[in-house]
């Protein structure tokens, strides 16, 4: 258990009223405690009391891994005759929980969690607890960032790779393959998901790779992420394949201004959103704008999407030690697209780029 | 999107009183549309009415993939910028939806999607529709025996590697790692999680590979899955390094029959309690009931683990075109331990194997 991670969260959970906050198998329960379980269909539970110590709801199998794993010595084990259902009562119960407000993780907690809670305290209510563990993990102590600059220097080696073998001729496939393969002699296992795109098919923001043949002339994204020790680096960078003038040409140019003007201008207690109008706008005065069809950014740490979100409903201040990403785009559809994405970290002067790999390579 | 398949839902859809069945991005959403979908936090649904036709509910960026992956023509989409309750209330209200019943994944809807229909729909009721789809995926058409076969085929292939290799003085992971390359060779895209484990070890599960030097005289087992085009297959092998006698050989002929046993009697219409029963009955009286710690078995298809579970809680009926594991085990501690796993399919005549690798490997 992180004790002073669990500190900070019962201090904000007293602050927003809770009675207790309750976390799921994943990134939270990792962040708070250093256990990493697998979501399953056996319902595991930890529970955070702002009085009183954390205890654990899990099966019995689990409950070894649990105590040892997390630190965690309270665990209410169930039985896999009995069902869950019978102890969460008797945990309830015992633990004199379920007469106030629950906070719960809205974007993990399913409707069976839900309704077996439901079931052992029917007057619990419940509020969200994801922006109190949002705002905890979304500033990242000097340990993470370390894992983080790392993280980033890894994909920095992958679109190196990539520019290494792009040309006409090859397909969208074997960039992906060498990329894996330069980075697996890097010791990143896979499977690495790399998405690449070339042609009109890089007008699709999220497309996959395909055996599709790159064409003189045209643009050819590649974005991925990659794990290190729990925290991820991403990353995307857009490159000619030959020569490249136009629109397309004209279309890298606003979006590389883009992305370097919201870099350059992002600054602690700006919000999600005023980062995202910086590129926005920028691109919408130079005609781009409906093509456009993202948020500039997301936070990123041990996900690859967490908070802070760089977007234009998110009025939170950023704060010193966010790590997010800066991603702008421009998508023509039946002509090509471009996107140039960056991790930051928010330092009292700005955002610092943790991803290096050169910007501007079309010209 | 598989028309059949969808058609078989509303029907059980139907049966069960429900409006529609909303699916969340997962396996159920790649079986029925063929669409693969991670889950985010970018809200996804899709609509199942059981009047009216398909629809879908995504950001505006993923609008096009859904249409073209998932087949679904009616798309609902949201933008960045005002989030997804306005364009969900909408949708409710422009389908006619959510005056009745909706069926939902339990186990895969959050918090956070069932808190957003009730903001778009407060009189909306929810009943629990994983056993539908269970029932739906528990019964595997051709197309879908077709890929488990090859599946199949290939833990086979891996298990003839290990084989190959196995002998006193080399280690559990240059076991995995020949595997790892000849599986390679086929075409099988790592991760491999292959768990290999000797000797003392074997006596242990879910034991993981190690760099154990496997002795003269003791038992090895490997288990592992492969995914192929969306389906599993799983297997798993012991082998004796060198000459096995005495008690080790003697728990091997009874796993070896009480495997067989039960791949010769299992029958549709069986409930997985009794196929379980079979295994662990006849390890039960020859005595080693005490050291068979898990179930028989688990449904396998879009996942490693799905229903029907072969397991003692289990009394519903296994139907024909249903297909699992049948692993039964035998763990002596501080001895070794054996298992042996097969993927099958119930049939009108019962079990047949897909998994073809001998199993009388001892002696």
């Amino acid at each position: 258990m992180h004790t002073q991670r669990v500190a900070n969260l019962i201090e904000r959970a007293k602050a927003q009223g809770l009675e207790a906050v309750v976390i799921m198998p994943g990134p939270n329960a990792y962040y708070l405690t250093g256990i990493d379980f697998h979501l399953s269909e056996r319902t595991t539970l930890l529970f955070f009391p702002v009085n009183g110590e954390p205890f654990a709801f899990c099966p019995k199998f689990e409950a070894v891994r649990v105590k040892e794993g997390a630190g965690i010595q309270k665990v209410f084990a169930w039985g896999e005759e009995e069902g869950p259902q019978p102890v969460l009562n008797a945990a309830m119960a015992e633990t004199g929980l379920g007469k106030g407000i629950l906070g719960v993780e809205y974007l993990a907690m399913r409707v069976w969690e839900r309704e077996l809670l439901a079931g052992a305290a029917p007057e619990l209510r419940y509020e969200n607890a994801d922006a109190i563990l949002g705002a905890l993990r979304g500033v990242k102590d000097a340990e993470e960032l370390a894992l983080m600059q790392r993280a980033a220097e890894l994909v920095d080696a992958g679109v190196k790779a990539a520019h290494e073998i792009i040309k006409p001729g090859i397909t969208e496939a074997a960039v992906e393959a060498y990329m894996t393969k330069e980075l697996e002699k890097l010791g990143v296992k896979p499977p690495l998901h790399i998405m690449v795109a070339s042609g009109p098919r890089s007008a699709v923001p999220h497309a996959g790779t395909t055996d599709r043949v790159l064409q003189e002339g045209e643009l050819i994204w590649v974005d991925f992420v990659v794990h290190h020790e729990g925290y991820v680096g991403d990353i995307t960078r857009t490159f000619p394949v030959g020569n490249v003038t136009g629109k397309l040409a004209e279309i890298y140019q606003v979006c590389l201004d883009a992305q370097a003007k919201a870099r350059a201008e992002a600054r602690p207690g700006m919000s999600g959103a005023q980062v995202d109008a910086i590129a926005r706008d920028y691109i919408t005065s130079k005609g781009y704008g409906e093509y456009f069809t993202h948020r500039t950014g997301h936070g990123l740490g041990l996900e690859v999407h967490e908070a802070p979100y760089i977007v234009g409903s998110n009025h939170e201040p950023l704060a010193v030690g966010a790590t997010f990403t800066i991603e702008p785009g421009i998508y023509v559809p039946g002509l090509g697209g471009v996107r140039i994405e960056d991790d930051v970290v928010l330092t009292e002067e700005g955002a610092r780029a943790l991803t290096q790999y050169p910007r501007n390579l079309i010209g």
